[in-house]
């Protein structure tokens, strides 16, 4: 089965780069199951209700959250009652929402699990002891068992990566906003890449209005970071073929959607 | 010009890559200057003069460095004597070796200068206000500005790239010894990418045993992270085309030498 | 001379403290020159133009912010026409306000400098090297000097402290919001206390209310933090003796007013 | 009944401190029961058993730890067959020794608990949750329960006193190594304090030689921090009264012995 995993959609550039090319992407590549992290889509900090049907409309099967998931309250209204959104399992128990999800494709199940890092990022329960039961508990129902690792040490991602090889189809980071370059099968099977990368503005600073963090940077004063409307866009992701009886995955490419990454019909 | 960078190469596994492969590297491409990152160098922790001239040897034109550089005690004995090594520039006055060094390529001047984040890092100057002295400063010589950032934070790292868009010719990322996929020319002629990765241990964490780094996590008690000395290896580095008239960069490739990417003499 | 000092200013209840007893400590210990740290004088977060006045009007000679500083924006539209308010001085050039302000007592100069530490705090320039500056400044005018170090590290305090020892009249902490019981005079004249406490509710968190912040260590979820209007309210200071001539410190005394340490009109 | 407790020992200088006025301190005060912070005894990193035994010589009832627990791998040695150490008890499942621990008194238990902050500190298990597990588990067996918070923040110290006031008769803080002066009995019968303070070297930084800590500060540059043997000492502890049949605390003393607070046989 093929898997396209995009990363964190950024306010409304994001939602349009998701609207106008999840459908081109999945009748070029046909995945059979699609997951977008929607941490941001609200401006940038969070979801709502309305953003997260949309995803699901324009072709989303999963959507995976992070350290902004909690950021527009309307979250609180909705999650638990969405059958396809997944927040960081190791937020404490009580959490609303779930951290481990299964979906159906074609009689198949898939398990998707999201976890957070703690490294150089707000404390949280330790992402390998959840990750060690949720994977063994996702595998008591199936092999095709998807890890979207929120962080933001390039060592953490490794770690955990190493951690799950072979027991996953896939870890791949989110988080930093940039797409990494290291994308690879580790030797027993799991897919692996420390970030997918971001989806929205393609000019700015992680999506948020350049001249103002520069200006954050320079001046260590308050300053709101805004989310741009308007400007060229980014999309990044990547697919991953997976064995559907053994749940190894065999491939993994990267996708970045930009003018200096023009969206192809035929490669 | 061309320009080849190679980044942090860690330990002895990082010093037989570059002796390997500079000399392939640059058989194949010809850059008129090359510059190579040694902070972790020595064992995963700083640079020794024996390192440092094997670097010059093997065909490095420069050394750059970052938070690791005074690892290894044997770095202040050569620094201040060496030509062809560039410190971050933003530590305090007083601090061994430069942060800004020029180079005789053909003729020409380059200027290379090696800064340092703050983001999740400790503190040091401001790197803004430092980069934008340097930058000033190496302009009334040159036009053709290298600049090494070695930050840990994405948001960071792009905040410096578009900052200094257009007066220098490249902004390379080092620290986080991944490499991005998102080397691209900004508008104003600057080759950019987040972070150019690593060269060493393709198996590890960051080059670092990776047993150790997760026992490290998962027990949060000591553990002391030794890198290794056998096993498959990685060269992580960049090739950029600048105009040596105006110093803007027209071209960034990524360049990754290992197992899953295997060196080609023709491509 | 003898030296008033009252620290972190929380809210509405913080100002009432002001407004009751820094008229009854002045007429109880006859200081010759009162300091207020207002940083969060304004719901915890910053000062407004309004409430400096009314420090002026209480009976402070001056008044000392920290990392809230900035967090009201009225401050940017006053702080460079009073006279009366130190911000940290290790902003970088160009920041609103001085970090250095001398005032007159009696015929005589008082320098107050205004400090912020980086460790556990945002990057800003070194402390140290702003304060060896400025230290060497102000007493080119008077031998009076007062430093706020407004910093959450105790090693980073005392380092101050022992750094400045014999070149300053007082080295005083502020930020934790918590007094602590090490003032003392330095060998070589220096008064030195690592934090001279809040005033404000004496029931709460830092004076935040105390089930937010609780609920929000234990939920690792968004809350808003309010300052409670009402409740037991505590106050904290410290008075310093300071030789007029040499500007030495002979004497620190600890103040705390609240229903465990009931004011007291005579000792 | 009577606690005594005496904050982070740190070196040879502090242990000297305790063989000197433990005794002394019993003599005066006549505790029912002593506790004593030992997680830098040696040499300022961790402790060994020799000096485990020394502590329990010298009148101790019972040691506890911190984040320096593991520093001296001497601990891995002894800590599971000692009987009155406890470690930060949210360190994961597995760790050696116990986070809670229970003695006798007179015919009565006495339970002591050990964890530890994660502001400003590294991620461990959310103290809060495992404090409301062992309390409760505790006070099964007795409700005299003392729980030493070793944290760096101060708004999770205050935190954790107001989340279990009424449920154990002490919260006191450790390893900022300077005495707070908040020591009070909170609402429901708890006694509180931020930090009890250390035990050793009287004119350095938290024990550490100050030349090599200011150094540190002002280069950036790795120094090594070395704890001096010689010189003026000092010692920080509190004196609690808990009422043997509710648990509850009724008085909560400060005590420090130094050269500005000299030790004095009758009050
Ligand atoms: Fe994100
Ligand atoms: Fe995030
Ligand atoms: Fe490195
Ligand atoms: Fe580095
Ligand atoms: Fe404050
Ligand atoms: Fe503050
Ligand atoms: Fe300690
Ligand atoms: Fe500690």
């Amino acid at each position: 089965m093929k898997l396209l995993f995009v990363g964190d959609v950024v306010g409304s550039m994001g939602r349009e780069m998701i609207s106008e090319y999840l459908p081109k992407l999945k009748k070029k590549h046909l995945p059979d199951f699609t997951i977008v992290n929607g941490e941001n889509a609200a401006s940038g900090r969070g979801i709502t209700e309305k953003i997260y049907k949309q995803f699901i409309q324009d072709g989303a099967n999963m959507v995976t959250l992070g350290n902004h998931a909690w950021d527009n309250r309307d979250v609180f209204d909705f999650i638990d009652g969405a059958k396809q959104i997944v927040r960081p399992a190791n937020f404490p128990e009580g959490t609303p929402g779930q951290g481990l999800v299964f979906a159906q494709v074609h009689g198949k199940e898939v398990a998707v699990i999201n976890a957070q890092g703690r490294t150089f990022m707000p404390p949280l329960d330790d992402p390998f002891a959840v990750l060690d039961d949720l994977v063994t508990e996702a595998r008591k129902r199936t092999p095709i068992v998807f890890v979207d690792f929120h962080a933001e040490a390039t060592s953490e991602k490794q770690a955990v990566g190493w951690f799950l090889d072979g027991r996953v189809s896939a870890v791949i980071g989110t988080h930093t906003h940039v797409q990494t370059a290291d994308n690879r099968i580790l030797p027993n099977g799991t897919a692996f890449m420390c970030d997918v990368g971001m989806t929205g503005p393609y000019d700015e600073v992680l999506g948020m209005n350049k001249d103002s963090v520069i200006k954050r940077f320079q001046t260590s004063l308050p300053v709101r970071f805004e989310v741009p409307k308007t400007g060229r866009k980014t999309l990044s992701a990547c697919l991953i073929d997976i064995d559907h009886k053994t749940g190894k995955a065999s491939k993994i490419e990267r996708i970045l959607i930009n003018q200096d990454h023009p969206f192809m019909t035929e490669y």
